[in-house]
């Protein structure tokens, strides 16, 4: 193989994207509309992804349990405006057995194995979920009930894009019981802070914590809190979501419980969840056109050594000591002793992969006791002294890490912009895109309006901001606060 | 709630398994037919299982990925034998968008939303995997392809029972390409004994390797390799099963690699899996009548601390201390404080849960240096002094551990029974059960013969015997080697 070729961002954004995935080996289509492959490399990066969220949640008393991957279609129904929001585009089961094709080839369906009442695969859980927790929840005492779930779950989308919208995809689903508001409310707002610091300290992704407005909220929910990135075309992307579900699927599912009066109460819920749309986001935030760029924390390898220009015994063993050492440090290190390929093909493999730290060990290097050090982030190629190599690594990774959250947040504040009336935000919007703060009447109507207009939508109504009166940048009617707008994903 | 009551094995075996499903909070049946919930207890099981499995995956050299849930109709006839074995009881997704009901109750399928091919859920992945590994093989140094898929399955069953058989249930399966037949008939063997080291070593149970007969194969495989475990009432269960696949998927989908003589040659097959019918397994195998019997290493809780008979200041200061010794070992732990359960109350639970070590501190034993110590497998408890606990925690964990594996082989030892007649036979299986040890024509039509008189199966044959000629029970012709029959679930 050459060098990959990819295109530039410059040229064409979205086929810089595919370009990303599929060179990078971290996915591909699949014969199944709409459903993706995740190669080992991509889902090596999920793994960690997982890894980190799982132990976060575990740290604030969740546990994970199992949900069936069917919901009865009455389940749907149940709840008015979840059904409205979510039970049209999904996969329906409605037999359960194949038969051999009566003229020999292949097989088909068997027409008298229909399914008394339809299945649907989970486009999310919370219908299976509330009709269990009924049995589950019987007194206060039984409360909070905090469970979470690691799931795939299938929306039937029509326009697919791997990662960022694909009809089958991984996620986790937080599906929690309080017996108080207050309580649940408190949750949510929990579970938004969790992953804000998820995206900003692991992913090195910065976000906007906001609300989202009743047009934009989860079907079912009383308030959906969300977390908004910035890609690097200037579009939103909407990377995980908390939402305050009220009563609204207690009442749905009678699920009641004993307060310490003995009075029945129906219980208050949350639910909220991220998923594999954020290897898209973790992609588009920091990549650039030599490849995929993968912060220190998420990498599957951190480090890689590439001898120079073949591996012979004096670099092995130069390397294997680095090695140990980078082990003895948690820090993941892969030695390519490939003879096969020329190192500039490796570096260029390894560029493309997103592998933060590059080692190049040669003989002469081994001579003057060096070693060349570049990182990824900036390309930078730099000679360290053997003897301090590790301690220099390790400082590396952390400052990699660090200098990628502050390159994107820096490129997210320019491409912030304060408008005040609406020709200025269409002019913003179409020259620099972006997210714009705005002033907004708090109206549906004039949000869709807005979008009709401009395709560019409410993305939420940012909580860390100071209120401000001003008026709205359509209609000119009062408002309380800049809202965060913005096209997205 | 009062102490839960189990039904007895000696009473009733299966009613015995459902008790303990269910009051261990191990799993419960779901709305949707032959579909299990796992709850957060049972799933903590499955959790410390699977991290182990997959760490012992990554260390032989596999890597994750993630393939389609849904598999085109037309895959599965590819394989000529794999479709006669799986394409029939399956879930079958025809439609993908459902609609408002016209009579304004519910919703309805949507007939204009027809999917042009059936979608199957997947039974097993060979199929989509090897339609995928087509792409991603060209020449020998893509070999060998070693990955492993965490996933959902669904088989539709009709008679279903919580983990032993679920229409749903959670699994891995490892897919593998080689260039050679000896090397993919040596990687199905690695598994095989990585598997037999995970079911002695970790789940206590102790498991025969052995060899599928033809008609108890993989459908598709060439080989299909086994682990047999006994359960308690002296039923077989199959645990793992690892399968050479030949050439049969890789000619099916047309998978072929440039070997190092440039000639184009079809890629040699693995696959292999265990599933959640581990968490069956290691119920039956340990579990007595007051509850689960979980071995200290898959023990989500390995020790917990009942405070006696309530929870005050000096108890407090001890358990804390314990608590971070233990912790600093490794060993997870548990302190009750509720206030409002008596200590009887809470014995009971923790025996119910299976937690292999609970220490009872009271005031009393405080006072003289004192702590009770009760083991959860022999239900032995003796006061320890508080100085040495610790050590005698960590020891006694890789006691209890040693004790259940060597309690269950005595006892599949006990109930492995060599018959030479066929009479032997069928009173060994009425009186005693277990695994008999027998000789047999190696025809398909005795087997099945045998299977149709007695109900019993050949389980396999085993690897680790010696060769022994003699003659088949059933019909007196030559046999090379004994093979070992079951009733199996």
């Amino acid at each position: 193989m050459a060098k990959e070729i990819i295109t530039e961002r410059s040229v064409d954004y979205s086929a810089w994207y595919n370009d990303i995935v599929r060179n990078a080996n971290l996915a591909e289509t699949s014969p199944v509309r709409g459903c993706m492959v995740i190669k080992p490399y991509g889902f090596g990066i999920w793994e960690k992804m997982k890894a980190q969220l799982d132990s976060m949640f575990k740290e604030t008393g969740h546990t994970n349990a199992y949900f069936p991957l069917f919901i009865p279609k009455s389940f749907l129904s149940k709840e008015a405006q979840h059904v409205e929001g979510f039970a049209k585009e999904c996969a329906v089961v409605t037999h359960h057995r194949l038969m051999n094709s009566p003229d020999g080839d292949g097989v088909v369906v068997d027409p008298d194995a229909r399914l008394e009442e339809e299945l649907i695969v989970r486009p999310t859980s919370e219908t299976i979920i509330w009709h269990t927790y009924k049995n589950w929840i019987n007194t206060y005492r039984d409360l909070p009930l905090l469970i979470n779930q690691w799931a795939n779950v299938v929306r039937w989308e029509m326009r697919t894009r791997p990662f960022l919208r694909t009809a089958e995809f991984l996620w986790q689903e937080g599906h929690t019981a309080h017996a108080t508001k207050e309580e649940a409310i408190e949750e949510s707002r929990m579970i938004l802070d969790l992953y804000a610091k998820f995206a900003e300290e692991w992913m090195a992704m910065p976000v906007i914590k906001g609300i989202k407005t009743a047009n934009e909220r989860f079907a079912g929910a009383d308030e959906t809190f969300t977390i908004e990135a910035l890609m690097q075309d200037g579009r939103a992307l909407q990377s995980g979501t908390s939402h305050f579900l009220g009563q609204n699927f207690a009442k749905a599912f009678d699920v009641t419980f004993q307060n310490q009066n003995n009075r029945e109460e129906h219980v208050w819920a949350t639910s909220w969840g991220v998923s594999t749309r954020l290897m898209g986001g973790l992609i588009m935030t920091h990549s650039d056109d030599d490849g995929l760029i993968v912060p220190p924390k998420l990498a599957p390898i951190q480090v890689v050594i590439v001898p120079i220009p073949k591996p012979n015994g004096e670099i092995d063993e130069a390397a294997e000591k680095i090695i140990k050492a980078l082990k003895d440090r948690g820090i993941s290190v892969k030695y390519d002793r490939d003879k096969k390929k020329r190192p500039g093909f490796k570096f260029n493999e390894y560029e493309m992969h997103g592998v933060p730290v590059r080692l190049g060990l040669g003989k002469r290097d081994l001579a003057n006791n060096q070693v060349e050090v570049a990182r990824r982030d900036t390309m930078e190629v730099k000679s360290v002294n053997l003897d301090g190599v590790v301690d220099y690594i390790d400082n590396l990774l952390v400052e990699i890490q660090d200098n990628l959250f502050q390159k994107a947040k820096l490129f997210r504040d320019e491409k912030t912009t304060s408008v005040d009336t609406f020709d200025d935000f269409k002019s913003v919007l179409e020259s620099k895109g972006g997210f714009i703060s705005a002033h907004w009447d708090g109206t549906t109507e004039t949000e869709l309006k807005i979008k009709e207009l401009t395709k560019a939508t409410i993305r939420c109504i940012p909580i860390d901001q100071e209120d401000e009166a001003g008026t709205c940048i359509l209609t000119g009617k009062p408002s309380e606060r800049r809202v965060l707008f913005a096209k997205a994903y």
